[in-house]
């Protein structure tokens, strides 16, 4: 792997481009193979003083925020910084992949835009949830696919399932399929479709329904949702993971225990989704990272890990498409 | 509050009739003012050697279990353990109401036959959650209603809302609506939907959207959302909290950190889900409580506090019909 890059849209963050910035420094230290494009405006680029010929800019002031309608921004004639990341990834083939922490809908957008050759599949954004049993979950889709359909679901299951053999070398991925109840008759009306669907699909390991107490236990290789759902679960997850770690940081102040802190840190280590969880767009012809709009500059260190990783591997790119 | 009764259903709990029995006893040993009548098989019953003239038994040896069309149970010949519960509850005035850790959807169906006087309204099933600020959400639906459209989720915000004022004597509770996203914008179609309708119900404090990581941030008193999310939101919780409950344990015993006992105590008191979680069922004419499948007998007795502190409040039945 030589004179690979790495797209870093800068904008659309919520701890604002300076720390995506220095996310940026942390991955060209990380990585002395890789270069980084960054996306974003070029007197904040240049006054970073990252090192020379390691980097260049695509100069944007603008992004696409939460309130703004990602379609309505393709016809801005300023350039957006999120477009213009995915664009040149569309457009160089020496690309490794794009990372954002901006908003998923104008990700999805571009991603459809730029990076998708068959216009009529969707992309989907799925997140790799540690297991207690000390493996991964592929959950997907994570909130860039709401209300869509049964056939859909199956799509993101086959997504899911090459995603897992390809990085994990798992040979066939167990799929499970979120439910509210783990018996085949629990379920609503697209959940029900979806698992008679799966039962009979062909290159599919379907173990059934899955409950919401069991996301992370490792039942299951791939966890199939739609968007909403699917969201709720990455999202509920991440906040109990923050409640419980923040009491017994409390209960450690209140009653001197240092332990506490040891413990915080261990249980970090082990569910700390804010460093972890950078969504994953299956289905393009190049990787997307989606960070969360509130990541720290590890995280932007951590997607690029991924994205290395995923370009040691010769077959992934083939699985994707 | 004399002579009241609270019925249990013995039967359907994934730990046996045992377990069931073994918590009412301790709701005898708790309140002594409160007598309970019994649904399960006869024989079991009169083996525990409850206290006697403090219990009745309602004769049934079967119920309905999750492989079962709850429907098609009506038409059994033997009595069904928790229809003859909830028909019991429907035709005596002193019964505080009923305890059940049997199927969901028997529940449901049974309390729309017995307890409902307005055919075409539905319940729906509520968990009172413990937030982070000390205080308490009512997340409504949590799995009764699934599928259901924006009005219901209107009518869950007044069902949620009457409740929290009568029970936390909340003047005006906080209504937000669980969604992917804290934007006006974000949603999926049912949620913009029940956003704009929300927006300008009369009687409703409408503070907008909560996505899945705010959930127990106690930014709202009534969480609204679907069945199908709410069973994600609420099991995931349960989930989570177990998960790092589990992994504190192991790290104990792994680097002999006393401390951790300790700190898995504290947490267990604050997100103890399997004895403080049980589903209030919200618009029958009695009240229902639908403990979880796993329970232990503690939750029993809690729910037993929870009837007895809800029959304390005299305004609480004219709110509920």
């Amino acid at each position: 792997m030589e004179n690979r890059e790495i797209i870093i849209d800068l904008l659309g963050s919520d701890m604002g481009p300076e720390e995506m910035l220095e996310g940026a420094r942390m991955v060209l230290e990380a990585f002395p193979q890789i270069n980084v494009a960054l996306s974003g405006p070029r007197a904040l680029i240049e006054a970073a003083r990252l090192p020379e010929n390691r980097y260049r800019i695509l100069e944007a002031d603008k992004t696409v925020t939460n309130l703004d309608n990602p379609i309505e921004a393709f016809y801005r004639k300023e350039p957006v910084s999120v477009f213009l990341a995915l664009e040149e990834a569309g457009r160089c083939d020496d690309v490794l992949g794009v990372i954002s922490a901006g908003n998923t809908g104008a990700l999805f957008a571009g991603a459809i835009r730029f990076l998708l050759a068959d216009k009529t599949a969707r992309p989907c954004i799925a997140a790799i949830l540690p297991t207690t049993q000390g493996g991964f979950t592929c959950l997907v889709d994570t909130g860039a696919s709401i209300d869509c359909g049964a056939a859909q679901l199956v799509e993101f299951a086959h997504r899911g399932s090459d995603f897992m053999r390809t990085l994990y070398k798992i040979e066939s991925p167990r799929v499970g399929l979120l439910s509210n109840g783990a018996e085949p008759t629990k379920g609503n009306k697209l959940v029900k479709e979806a698992h008679a669907l799966l039962e009979k699909e062909e290159g599919i390991n379907f173990v059934g329904n899955i409950e919401g107490n069991k996301t992370l236990s490792g039942q299951c290789d791939v966890l199939v949702c739609e968007g909403f759902a699917g969201n709720q679960v990455l999202k509920n997850s991440e906040g109990m993971a923050v409640n419980l770690i923040t009491e017994i940081v409390k209960y450690g102040k209140m009653h001197n225990v240092p332990a506490a802190k040891e413990i915080v840190g261990y249980l970090m280590s082990r569910f700390d989704f804010a460093s972890l969880g950078a969504g994953i767009m299956l289905g393009t012809s190049k990787l997307v990272l989606k960070n969360r709009g509130s990541c720290r500059r590890e995280a932007v260190r951590n997607a690029a890990q991924i994205l290395v990783n995923l370009a040691e591997n010769k077959t992934l790119y083939e699985s994707f498409n």
